[in-house]
């Protein structure tokens, strides 16, 4: 047994936040069988990766591994955990386990791309283990921002491994399991070898406040308000929306939900029986004749999503509902760092409107779904592990919870994406680096972050595109002029002359003076012409554009 | 006299944060002599305005008014302030008017686009105002996040005005202008007709805090500190780098500024003479064999900006200096909202290198330099103005501030940019709305934010580009096979094909079935090649791309 490795591989969300893929495995080295925990998405933005749909793990090393892969676990719904699973499914072909909530959401997925929903399989949590050859897999439910979140409990011939998840420490989580001391204490109670460990809320100084603690503060500010209430919060965030239409039907609202992901959201929790007591809401169209202090729209798009219901209501109506001046808007939510202008944008047309909005800046509407830093420690003082591995975090957050875990004299390794770590041993061990990256959804297409696809558009983007047509007759002369397009650049430059006309005269020019040999030469055709059409452009309008050239040779007939 | 019209006119700043201009005028309407206050920029990003330099207010309506413009001041050197001054004053040429540092600054910008720099004229404070005809025209001393800022007082024959441009109340501001209550209370001896207030951080609850407040955290961080020390801040925030500089220099340690605005900033300070007993620094190229513990360096690049030191620093070497394990790197700044990701990226590469940073989280090494709510009342009651108009904020800022003068029962108006307001009555009085917008510095040209060139670069950026090049001959007939070039595009379909060669193929397709009318016709030919290329594109890759056609029609010779 002293030569067998326990493996620990992120693939993603170890050094980012977003696009959780954990790779865990045991035997023999490079023999080792092997899980993946989680495999989520993160999303695209127009600054790094414009016109890309979703990003996901570079799971390569995985595919080339397959045969060693025994199942997935999904440790919960949030997107950044589960939002691959149909997209990438099919190139590892493993069972997927999961518990009801998050099983739900993740067969929508498999189905959407085709697949059997069957694949995945539902479990009971902890002490119910799945036993796969040496590993023993189990989940042990914590609280977070999602019904029925998880850790994960593998058992190894070297020891138990226990793999939170994303998590907080919330005794009264208001719907699902909440946080007792005693289960975590049992989990601990054979030795923990090593604890894997959510560190996105490191750098938060005071415990994290309970789900429970903004149902009365909501329901004040709701009673309070005279015009119509709007609410939004993230869709999955399902105990919020339970307090947010509570406080609406308590002060005599009806409650309608706006927004796909809120009813998917909702859908998921009663088809999978966490959900029994949700207050009743109306549709958009059954609510037109009901005085608007006595509605209440909890709305997706909290975020500050162009498309989602909260950023159409800000822009006018949405689903013949619209805000007027007296109207009150919640974002019992907080702002993703990267979403603050999107955000902003919404809150100054409501601004416009005369709407009043409140956000969370009290600290009285929102709570986050994450351990702060006590309660990191408060996890570290009750698992007592042999070593400390922090996930889910940026490299910032890693290494704070590896000085973290140092105070308490508890080895650690900051260990990114790519890094392999053994665990065996009585300390971590980085015993090799692994090739990982990022995979691009693009339109319907799959594209490696490398492959030079969104550079290019990126490029575009900035120093716009000029397209060039150049014909080459049967005797390898040049006839008719060149002609030439521009996109994306102004079109007169400080000759006050259209820019496409100057570029066609440099190139025309250049053509007639070329060498015989440059015309019988496509590639040198176009790096003249590329050379030429800069040398304009930066002239006239300070820019280097994409230059695109298209020579054609006519051929006999 | 009850018929001239007192006006207030802002182009930029009001409605959002950054590129300030606000013109007053006074006389019968439309006949106003104006002045303008301000002549800033705000910067471009990836998300909006990819591949522009800056962003200018539309100065339009100004540009048209001009005979009747007498002068532009400018209250402080900060770049939302003063940054157009350069590129926008050949089309208003007027005198410029500014106190010594700021003027300083201007100056600069007026030589590099090759203007004489003594059109700014250096200017005394309050109670030394200029006369323009029925207006006279002061700079009021407030405290601000860099030397010598001031608002303006301006007097009318319908009363006084105070603008009080971007301010703090500060007893203590280090370096420059103490607040001193008994001068602003002088100025309002006379009764405020209107005041015209920085609205910014109307929603920070708490009192603004002092300048001074930071120098003893400071020094005690840099002095406990074992490794080298790099501090990064604003580099027009000359008292912050006093303070920075006396921190290192109290620690035994010699200090180095790095980059262009810091030297450029303390230059300006010194030639000005407002600084005159600043730290000595050294050159990076003195400073090679000096212990790392005996050095603290002042970097610019706080907001994450790519090419400025701090970024560099976190890259590799910069300047033959590099950060290891140890080192200590404080942003003695906050982060403006939009560049989290950029500033994310810094800390995370030192996070890399095992440099330890720390930010402003704590309160203890930044304070703003603008009034918050509770400074904000006190100037109401100190001022006690007639009517109050809350400037430079965004939509939402400009409303509390307005809620917020209600309170004390001044009346107030939200005047977005474009919004002419008459401040000759006892309330502001609505008389026109005036086109305003965007101007791009795209390149070396001017161009409009509407005129679609940016339009076209985020398209490209988010749909990629397909250009296809038709040949039609003397007899109206395509000759030769068209050709299609893709870029920003995946390389192949879910055929696994070339999807540049699908393209082709239907565009020759369609050209082979297209009807003697259509190849006679070039706008019928590309949107016929349009069509067949959005058609396969959205087949194979799901994304319909922006599409060039190149139609060349071959002459007999």
């Amino acid at each position: 047994m002293s030569s067998n490795r326990l493996i620990y591989l992120p693939l993603g969300g170890a050094g980012e936040i977003g696009m959780n893929a954990y790779v865990y495995g045991y035997g023999r080295a490079n023999k080792e069988r092997l899980i993946l925990v989680d495999l989520g998405v993160t999303f695209p933005d127009m600054d790094g990766t414009p016109g890309v749909d979703l990003i996901m793990p570079d799971i390569g090393w995985l595919i080339d591994n397959r045969d060693r892969l025994d199942a997935i676990f999904i440790t919960h719904a949030h997107e950044d955990h589960v939002g691959a699973i149909g997209l990438l499914w099919n190139k590892l072909q493993v069972p997927v386990y999961a518990r009801p909530f998050t099983a739900n959401i993740a067969r929508r997925k498999l189905e959407e791309q085709g697949h059997d929903p069957a694949i995945v399989q539902v479990i009971d949590s902890y002490p119910d283990m799945v036993e796969l050859g040496d590993l023993s897999v189990g989940f042990m439910p914590v609280p977070h921002s999602i019904p029925e979140a998880s850790g994960v409990v593998i058992d190894t011939p070297a020891g138990r491994v226990v793999h939170t998840g994303d998590f907080k420490l919330d005794a009264t989580p208001v719907l699902g399991d909440p946080f007792v001391p005693e289960m975590w204490e049992e989990v601990a109670k054979p030795g923990i070898k090593a604890l894997i460990c959510d560190s996105t809320n490191v750098f938060s100084p005071l415990p994290g406040r309970s789900e429970a603690s903004v149902g009365p503060e909501i329901q004040k500010l709701v009673a309070s308000a005279s015009g119509m209430v709007v609410a939004t919060t993230f869709a999955s965030n399902v105990a919020r929306l339970q307090t947010l239409a509570r406080a609406g039907i308590d002060a005599g609202r009806s409650v309608v939900l706006l927004g796909r992901a809120m009813k998917r959201m909702v859908g998921a929790g009663v088809e999978s029986g966490i959900l029994t007591d949700f207050p009743q809401t109306l549709q958009p169209e059954d609510v037109r004749d009901i005085p608007r202090e006595n509605l209440m729209l909890i709305v997706t798009g909290s975020q500050g999503e162009r498309r989602a219901a909260s950023a159409q209501l800000a822009r006018g109506k949405y689903r013949g509902i619209s805000l007027k001046e007296g109207d009150l808007f919640l974002f019992s939510s907080k702002t993703i760092p990267g979403n603050e202008v999107g955000v902003g944008r919404i809150v100054n047309a409501l601004s416009e409107m005369g709407v009043d909005v409140v956000d969370d800046s009290s600290g009285l509407y929102h709570v986050s779904g994450h351990a702060n830093r006590p309660d990191l420690e408060q996890v570290h003082a009750m698992m007592k592990p042999q070593m400390l591995i922090p996930m889910h975090g940026e490299h910032r957050h890693l290494r704070a919870h590896v000085q973290l875990g140092g105070m308490r004299d508890i080895p650690g390794a900051i260990a990114p994406n790519g890094t392999m770590l053994d665990l065996a041993g009585r300390q971590p061990r980085v015993v090799d680096h692994v090739e990982t990256g990022r995979t691009y959804l693009d339109g319907n297409v799959l594209i490696g972050a490398l492959d030079g696809v969104v550079r290019d558009r990126m490029r575009l983007a900035l120093n716009g595109s000029v397209m060039v047509s150049v014909i080459i007759d049967e005797d390898d002369e040049v006839t008719g002029d060149a002609w030439a397009e521009t996109k994306g650049l102004p079109e007169k430059g400080k000759h006050k002359r259209l820019l496409a006309d100057e570029i066609e005269e440099a190139v025309n020019d250049a053509l007639g003076r070329a060498k015989r040999k440059v015309i019988s030469d496509d590639d040198a055709i176009e790096e003249m012409v590329r050379r030429a059409t800069h040398q304009v452009s930066m002239d006239q309008v300070g820019k280097k554009p994409e230059v695109t050239v298209l020579v054609s040779r006519l051929v006999a007939e």
